[in-house]
Order: structure tokens, then C-alpha cells, then sequence
């Protein structure tokens, strides 16, 4: 392991480690000693019926649903609901290529075994149910990868999720995603300070972060966000203000290993694994009623790719976000953002299931 | 110099290399003895009113257009037009860093002055009026970068053009164009192998420029494009295979300095400049009767930047065409595509002016 200062309290406020114990992985491996970093909010019922489960995006962590989402005014109501946020494992707080230690020591750096969105599924279910006593889910929801292990949820365990609610994200990556992680994924590997996984530091590959964070710029936000020069609104002169003061120092503080084991995640997200491929089979199991959420202005997550998955959900609604933003609207800077999930996250909470 | 054998008449086919002479330039410098890469088609008739220019993209050349645009059965008729199609400065084959040599030796590789748009019109402009006698232009087009030029000559030289037809590209190039120009040009600068631009081969930068194909996989193509995997009519099995031999080596074979040359200019393409910033002032310059053709599914030339351009054009029409395989349809590859092509600019050139 590495030390990293960006993973831990001081930058991520409040969470526990939660060892599940020996997490073995679809691809082969395990990982020893698996550790969750989760957040909680609220309080469970006597019923155990209240339980909402978010998971995270790719760099994401709780943090951004503790600041965003989360709140007595919005939908994910800690006064009402217990919220369980799940960081997923390489996000750098739960077991991380960079924070393996002790049992997992074996695996640290580029020895990290890979890890499948079935996988956090798996380790979230069994946290759920071995430490909170959790049996069912009102509400399953997240944005990005979060969508991705939200369909995950919804098609492994069907009984379990009444409610999902993927949020610009597919339940089958797509092609063009998978390239798009691929680009990304070779700005860090390609720095010649990233030494095949085994740096000292994530400052060694800080040019390769910081090439990340360009291509991020080029997809993340919608090509409206930079002619409109949104980004004024953050009080920043010029979009390279905005990059060096945003945007870069955001993916340097990383760790590439980290980002690395998610971006393979994020890759093979695929729920057709559960049914030899058949996608419409795999849908067909979802059981919770489920709201599909894309943001408008997404470029790599576009609403038509949704669309085509929600029409093979029973009972499922089509609610899409306009945000200028694209898809790291997801980060809730657009004022108007959070009212939208907040209207159909209280709609999808409110329905009789 | 280098020697790259990719750049000449076995790949190119036909064209003569002009000397226009002392070419200085708007960012200062010249080049000393500027060649113009020019390929003809047709005859110029006695009244001297049937020439069309041509104009080429980053990373083309008249190849294409020979290949795809030009012909008896197209609009680009050259039993009709006297067609000239000039390759831009930095392409490869007109005066570029890694062909720089006699008179121009002192410019080449890393030394080569940075180039813009309207240094290429004036050079063309000059090319025509010289070598050629041609004074007024039946029709200027051409696509992505061709289109900024098209614009350029439209703006600079309104009495010289009497119809203009830029595709999927803009007049003033877009914050958001800029941000992914520069990704292209770090996946390859950052190739260790680049070494500053004294690479000895262009194969010693291989990696940097697979990786630049990488990104234009991701933003050349539209998404849809990957998902109903519109490659398999190329006739390759996997996105991968596609990739590697199609779009990789279609990079791989290319020079560094040359790419990272038009690259620049077309992140700085502006017509605004000749109106201090004022681009409808510069837009409103134009007489040419104008189409301004966007294909509907470009990820970074989207149409609406096409009509913001479009709707301060006196007399303009907005055709656009249908394509999936996004920006990168200009290469013809849809069967659809050069029919689509054919009947606007057929239409256009009918129009008396």
C-alpha cells in the first residue's frame, strides 16, 4: 500500500470500515479481507422496511451524496428513510489497489485482482444483511457506475429491491463507453511515472491524472456547458482556470490504480451475464419498480441508450433530467439538478409496491 | 526533414506540388518557400467562372475527395467544373514540419511556425490568382477543418466566392472543439518517443499515435455507430479488429508534427478575428449564397453550433445530413452519405447568384 491523504476522514468526513471478510471475485481471486467504507443516514424501522441503498460513480464517493442528495428536503430523507451509502471497492476508501494492507497485502498496487459490478453487489448484499439486518431495499439508486450496480441489484435480486432507480447509467455498457474508459484508462498507464502499477506516489503519474482529467472535460460535460461557459457560475475567469482549479486537482489527488480498478469495472458492467447474454431476458427478472433517469445533455451515457433498456423493464417510467451539465451534472452543481431527482425519487418512493 | 512514405504519389496518387513562394504568416514568421499540394480536376473554361476549391480536414487530403466527392455522376462534376483541391499547409503533402527542407529546412520538425486558417486561404487565394488565373469561385467547400476554410475564404474574400458550402465543421471554433483537439494533440506530445518533435521516424511515436486514435474512436464516431456496430460492414469482426486496422493504422502511418500542426490551427479557427471578436459582423460579411451542411449525429461539430453560425448568414440554408457514423461520415463510408452530399450541393450550385 501507498499512502494517499485524499482517502481518509479529513477529505471524506464520517464513514466506518466494515470488514465482510474474504470477498471471493467473478474473474477469479479474491480479495482476503474485504473492507467496505459506508455512510449511514437515518435510522432503520422496527419493520426493517426503510432501507434505501446508494452506490457510487467512478471517483465518486459518499461524500457527494452526503453534500447533495441526502437532507431532510430531499427525497433521500434521513428523517424518514435509512440511507445506507456503499463506496465500491477501488473507489480508495473501501479495499483499494492502493490501500491493501495487512491480510490483503498480497494484492496492493498492480496485483489488485479485478473486480466486477456483480462483485460490489455481492459484498453490498452480504454487508446489508450480516451488519445491518437488512432484507429488502425501499429504494435502490446511484449515478453512473451507481446505475450500473443499481441494475445489478435489481436483476441478481429481484426480491430484495422494491424500488431502483439508475441515474445516467446503462444496465449493459455500451461499446462506445468501453472505448471511451479504454482512452482514459491509457492517459494514466501510458506516463512512463506509473511504472506498470508500482509508483511510489500518485504524484509520480501526475501528468498522466491530468491528461485524464482532459479527456474528461471532453466527455463529461455536454459541448452547451463550454460554449455557454457555465463554468462562470463556479467563479472561475476561463475554462483553463477552470480545468487547473476543478477539473485536474479533482483526478490528481487519486490514485491510478484506484481509478484504474474502476474504470475495468465500469467497462464490463453487463446485467446479460446473469442470462447467458440475453439482455431482454435480464431486464425481464426486474421486479422493482423502477425509474430510469438520464440527463439530457449526457454524452457518453445518452438518453436513446437508456431508453432501449427501460423499454424492456416491466412497469418502468422513463424520467429525464435536463441539465446543461451532461453527465457530471451528476455532481450537482446546476441549481436546478437536484430538484429534478429529488420530484421523481419522492414519485418512485411514494408508489405502492 | 524526415522521410515518412506515406506522404506521396503511391498513396496519393496524382498531384503537383506549387511553390507559392514567401508565405508570412499571422503569428509571425513565414515559411520561406510554401508548396501547395494541388490536385485538378476538369477544365477551366474560357469565361473562368467554373472553378470550385476544395479544401481538406485534418489529416486528409484530395485522396478522398478524387475518391468519394468528385466525379461525372456527382455534384462536384469535373466534366462541368474546373475542381481544384489544395491540401492544407501541415497536411503531409503541401509544405509541413516533417517535409520542411531546402529553402525551409530551418522550419522543420519542432521549429515549424504555428500555421492558422486564414494563412491557408491566402496562400490558396494566391495559388489560384497566380498559378491558375482564377479570380472568383463557383463554389468554395469542404469538411472539419475544409469547412473552417470555407468559412475563412467566404469572410476574407466575399466578392471572390459566390456560393459556399461548409460540412460538419464551424466558422468559429467551439471551447468544447478546442478541449478535444487538445486531448488528440497530448496523447501524442506525451509519447516519450516524441521527444519534443525530433523524433527520428514517426514509428517512434507509435504508441502516442494509437492512443490519439483511441480518442478519435470515442468522439469521430457517434455512439450509435458502436452500438449497432456499423464496422461489420467494413467487413472486420470486433470493434477491436476495427481499431486495429482501420483506424490506428490510418494514424500510425501519419507524422507527428504534421497532425499536431493542423491540430492548432484548427482549435484557433475564428472568422471573428477580422471583426474584433464580432462574429455575426463576420458572418455578416459574407455574399456567397451559403448551405451550411452538419451531419446529425457529430459529437463535436453538433448541428446546433452549425445553426447559431447559420442563422447570421444573409440568404443561408441549413441542410442537414443524416449519417451514424457521426463527424467521421465525411469519409463516405455509408452509402447513404455522398448522395446526401450530391443533391445539396447540386442544389446550391443551380442557385443563380
Amino acid at each position: 500500500m501507498i499512502e494517499n491523504p485524499f482517502y481518509g476522514h479529513e477529505f471524506h468526513g464520517d464513514y466506518d470500515l466494515v470488514s465482510i471478510g474474504k470477498l471471493d471475485l467473478e474473474e477469479g481471486g479474491s480479495i482476503p479481507d474485504c473492507h467496505l467504507a459506508v455512510a449511514t443516514f437515518g435510522t432503520l424501522n422496527d419493520a426493517r422496511d426503510n432501507a434505501i441503498l446508494v452506490s457510487t460513480w467512478y471517483s465518486g464517493t459518499h461524500q457527494i451524496f452526503r453534500d447533495v442528495y441526502i437532507g431532510p428536503d430531499h427525497a433521500l430523507n434521513p428523517e424518514k428513510y435509512f440511507i445506507v451509502v456503499v463506496d465500491q471497492i477501488g473507489s480508495g476508501l473501501s479495499t483499494s489497489p492502493h490501500n491493501a494492507d495487512g491480510p490483503n497485502a498480497g494484492i496492493a498496487m498492480s496485483r489488485f485482482p479485478k473486480v466486477r459490478i456483480g462483485d460490489d453487489v455481492v459484498a453490498q448484499e452480504r454487508l446489508l444483511r450480516e451488519h445491518f439486518g437488512v432484507e429488502t431495499l425501499a429504494l435502490v439508486t446511484g449515478g453512473s457506475m451507481g446505475a450500473q450496480q443499481t441494475y445489478e441489484w435489481a436483476v441478481r435480486f429481484p426480491a430484495k429491491v422494491l424500488r431502483a432507480a439508475p441515474i445516467a447509467g446503462t444496465a449493459q455498457n455500451t461499446p462506445h463507453d468501453f472505448l471511451y474508459t479504454k482512452a482514459l484508462a491509457e492517459a494514466i498507464t501510458s506516463d512512463p511515472g506509473f511504472n506498470g502499477g508500482e509508483y511510489t506516489s500518485n504524484a509520480d503519474v501526475v501528468d498522466g491524472l491530468t491528461r485524464h482529467a482532459g479527456i474528461w472535460a471532453v466527455m463529461g460535460f455536454s459541448t452547451e456547458f463550454w460554449k455557454q461557459e457555465v463554468w462562470r457560475a463556479l467563479e472561475f475567469e476561463s475554462k483553463e482556470a477552470f480545468l487547473a482549479g476543478f477539473l485536474e486537482p479533482y483526478f490528481t489527488a487519486m490514485d491510478p490504480n484506484d481509478l484504474l480498478s474502476m474504470a475495468w469495472k465500469w467497462q464490463r458492467g453487463d446485467v446479460a451475464r446473469h442470462t447467458g447474454g440475453d439482455l431482454a431476458a435480464a431486464l425481464g427478472r426486474i421486479t422493482a419498480k423502477t425509474y430510469v433517469l438520464p440527463i439530457n445533455e449526457d454524452m457518453f451515457f445518452p438518453v436513446r441508450d437508456h431508453v432501449a433498456e427501460q423499454e424492456l423493464i416491466k412497469g418502468s417510467e422513463l424520467r429525464v433530467i435536463d441539465d446543461i451539465l451532461g453527465h457530471l451534472g451528476l455532481f450537482g452543481v446546476a441549481p436546478t439538478y437536484i430538484g429534478q431527482v429529488d420530484r421523481h425519487l419522492k414519485d418512485l418512493l411514494d408508489t405502492k409496491v
